[in-house]
């Protein structure tokens, strides 16, 4: 058994963490942290999890984290990187649901969520927590920086047309749609996130740069390993989970020819969690809900020289902690899909 | 031309109100304040009333609401008692959308709102302004007491089996389980009312007790004149406006024979804006959507001993600011339905 | 391993039914059936069940029925009772997800459901799957008839206070005050059922009388072994799952002194599904979203003589398929919990 | 006075034209016509209109349409324009709210829609109903074939860009990121349209190919005077109404220098119903719930080469039924506002 740690775990990837772990077969659940909730029952504060997660959250300094096996961070940005060091000479792996191990330059870090990197050593040894393109250094990783939700759909979107140097699409006009339940903006107390506000609306927001624009730009070049030129525009679903991108890329004239499903197929042939629809097919968010799972399907309306491609994720799980539970089995040599196999609900 | 002040104005209540004030054909919308966001356009704040309205929100001692013919309070609880004196002094009128002039006992105010009524003695003067039971006193009242959106849905539905001294139905037993939308709730930062934890999904809330039981209370004896005994159990909808009041009382063995329908067509027969529905209808909230509508139905299934009355209004018109709008057509000559007979919305 | 097929199963019901049994340990799908959606990929229709259930649907004659241990039925009322003496004659035990195997008196069946019932004889042998009250008779059943959603929750909020003959509370005028998800309502092309006529709404329907009247009666009327008089109005919630059904019974003068609380804990202390909460709660139908869970807390506004006990259940699973599982694991002697343990998913 | 007449009106489009029309100052609602629901009361499918619309839905044959002075069909595809011909031989002016006269050639008509248009020949005379872009030709039509609902945010979003010839983008890859609420499809009684398929959950649709496209292609190319190439991707959000376009333009290198905002405030400076939002606002589809405005804004991010502009509208109003009613004011010499000045409802 695992001996798991979690910081954080009052807000929404934190709970899907608990749901997640509480059923996994090779988990014990050993502390939970939280200084504004000290001292409360975790299923008092989600009582979803009532008869399945006995914890009750301690003071940071109570908690016995450094006897655990791996850490769970789903705190605010900056929280982990302040606690990494010290885990890490303990021995203990530490997973990061935020993003302070994503971005690999401190300087980008700090100017896209306003503070300095604590520990800008720890950038280079993290590894980004994308099993599909990271999978063998994820496996030896202490360090893992989780994806933005975001960035994880529109890599996986994307990665088939640029990975490998693949020469397919413009990559200087990459276009990236995406609408996001609002779990995804995370439980604060904020007038702009009440039910009342959203509901039976739609809008864009971050038109003018997103925090997640930075991540995909670099993640998709890692993957391209050259530049690459991409619009991002987030849209807020009036629903809870979800995240649905609609990807758009122009065909070079050389690629005309290219099989495009064929391609997506064989690019995921074997990946336990990406599933690549059949032509035609048009994905719906609830097709993954409460799932591990990513649909994607790719078009090519007219046989047009425009590819569009639709990418489904649950925010929650793909896009944060089911992802950080792959990366944990992955860590600690566990079949990939172990406690990740549950099916989504739908309706 | 009707001079109207608004203080308030930044929640959900003034926004409707603002909405309602500014297509009505007598009214010349002097001043709004808000100590929050003075300096702010309104139209900033909420861009539906963009062309619409110009005012900028000023402070509290800028307004000259002293110029006005009446000023609506559209403000948290105590604020309107602590400045309806000095407008009233200075020949203004005064109709708040809050509690402060709901309950008749000071001590009762205190002990649900938890701060000393801070003008107790105005409390005889004022009116409670719900035109269905007190048309005539509106008329010529000074300030008005607006009821909340909960008991207006509630002492309009019971009404018409208890006004007169009718005994028709147990008084002892009246069971009132209502429903809300979330704007019910305002407009405020609190992670309780983020879409979200509410969204797909449904709860009571304020079992043990809620303030408009006592308001209730104090309504339905007053039209009844004698002691009542009520249960009531407030629900939240996963919708943003509608009160769906589903009300139940046990008819007296004198009073099988009565016809209900008829009766509720009668009180309600020369009431511009309560819909009393043909038989066997079943009123939905979006039938009165945005209007100042109540629609109302009585059941009594197999012809038994219960009677059912549905009853749905929009908590913010009908509900709130619409009645108040109601109210000063009333206080000031004009024609009652001017400005409020804006169809419902629907879909 | 237990051999089960499915007859129906492109209703709601019969994809819940497919999520649970397709991650149940000890259940082999055997076959599916669909006059309508003959050969099929049953994930085609459900994509969330792709890459876990390779099942094609089946013509009825085609299935190799009579091959299985057990059969449920997620069809229309009327199939089962029609199929149901053929395969108890090949030794198969017959699980009713429909209304057929429900009600005790053929006649009120015909009442209610508009056609004749075909095997009136098998409705003394058929056992009412409510495990919390006839768990003993299940395990030995050949026929069950699941309740319906309302009725699920209903009878096991009102069963402490009825069970044993208890004079606690008036049981002339019970009253249900029920609200569901629009799930309820099934997978039918009917105008009254697309989101444009039901989002942003909330109605009552069936005031006049609904078919599960009768056989909540009929159920509370075993459990009391006395004569109810029950009120019940549904309402549809505009939500996908969830009842939450507000319950209101007058306290007997000879029972004020009872601790309801103490007496629900009691009662359901033993019942793996059922989640007495502690004195205070209010329910939300998100605690037990996608799972098996019932979850009821009671309350005594201002210790007066009106009891509330507030219900609520996953229809689609407590309330229809979970529970047929629950059925089945008892019929077959497995642990009644067997693949029924789910965390909730909340948010 | 107008006399209207309105052939179908059992739709949403129908029923949202009968709220405009009946609160419009000049409007006298003569007749009003459905084979199907002949004999009932308006009123009576579509409460919202208690009190305000007496009319009963007439048999075609029984309406006096040829004593209108005009006639909206608010019908199927295929109905207005066997009807069309008998009108204006009778000197009635027809608003077709479907696709009968959007389309100038017969034949993509008849591709998209599958049946042969009745009247090609009218579908030169017949205006398109954009008044922002039409509104001198609309004034002195006699057939309008109103835009689609999409068509109408999408060309007035990119109509600054190339009208007059501008070369400012590449004209050959316009993007139309479309998200529409569920109102748009209609009131059918579709599977695919019930609540518990569409809430909480989004999806694309149509990407093969879209009734919409060749209608935007055309009125995009009747704009630029020249071909254009347009990506259409229309998505289904779980909303009642609210269009919200997002669209992607490449800014051509000799336009580098321009200054959009300011080019969209000229273009749009004396249109009554489009509002230019300052810059960097993102609109939100409920700034114009239920009215017949549309909210646009201009962004390009880090002054890129990629221009964003997003675009919503009541797809109810300004994209069918308002702008048939600000057809009919200019066809009528009335001011074109009139009855068309409803402050959107928000929240």
């Amino acid at each position: 058994m695992i001996k798991v740690g979690l910081v954080g775990g009052t807000g929404y990837t934190g709970v899907e963490l608990l749901r997640l772990l509480a059923q996994h077969p090779q988990v014990h659940l050993h502390a939970i942290t939280s200084r504004k909730e000290a001292g409360l029952a975790v299923a008092d504060l989600y009582p979803n999890l009532r008869g399945h997660v006995d914890l009750i959250f301690a003071m940071p300094d109570d908690a016995s984290l450094t006897d655990c096996d791996v850490v769970f961070f789903a705190t605010p940005h900056g929280v982990a990187m302040r606690q990494t060091p010290g885990l890490l000479a303990a021995g203990v792996r530490v997973i990061d649901l935020a993003a302070d191990f994503r971005l690999k330059d401190a300087a980008v870090f700090e100017q896209w969520y306003g503070i300095p990197h604590s520990c800008p050593k720890l950038l280079d040894e993290a590894v980004y927590g994308l099993p599909e393109i990271n999978r063998e250094q994820i496996r030896n990783a202490r360090v893992i920086g989780l994806p933005g939700c975001y960035p994880t759909s529109i890599q996986l979107g994307f990665a088939p047309l640029l990975a490998g140097g693949r020469k397919l699409v413009d990559p200087r006009h990459l276009i990236a749609d995406a609408k996001s339940g609002a779990s995804g903006a995370g439980r604060k107390a904020e007038t702009s996130l009440i039910l009342t506000e959203n509901y039976d609306n739609f809008k864009a927001y971050g038109v003018k740069g997103h925090r997640h624009h930075p991540e995909i730009k670099q993640g998709l070049e890692a993957i391209a390993n050259s530049e690459i030129g991409l619009t991002f525009v987030p849209h807020l679903l009036p629903t809870i989970r979800g995240i649905h991108s609609t990807l758009y890329a122009s065909i070079l004239p050389d690629a005309q020819g290219t099989n495009f499903q064929q391609l997506f197929e064989q690019y995921f042939s074997n990946e336990p969690f990406v599933d690549v629809l059949p032509a035609g097919s048009m994905p719906e968010t609830r097709w993954v809900r409460a799932s591990n799972y990513v649909r994607v399907s790719v078009h090519r309306p007219n046989d047009g020289d425009m590819l569009i491609i639709l990418v489904v994720e649950d925010n929650l799980v793909k896009g944060a902690s089911g992802q950080g539970v792959q990366c944990m089995n992955l860590m600690f040599g566990l079949p990939e899909e172990m406690g990740l196999t549950h099916i989504p609900v739908m309706p």
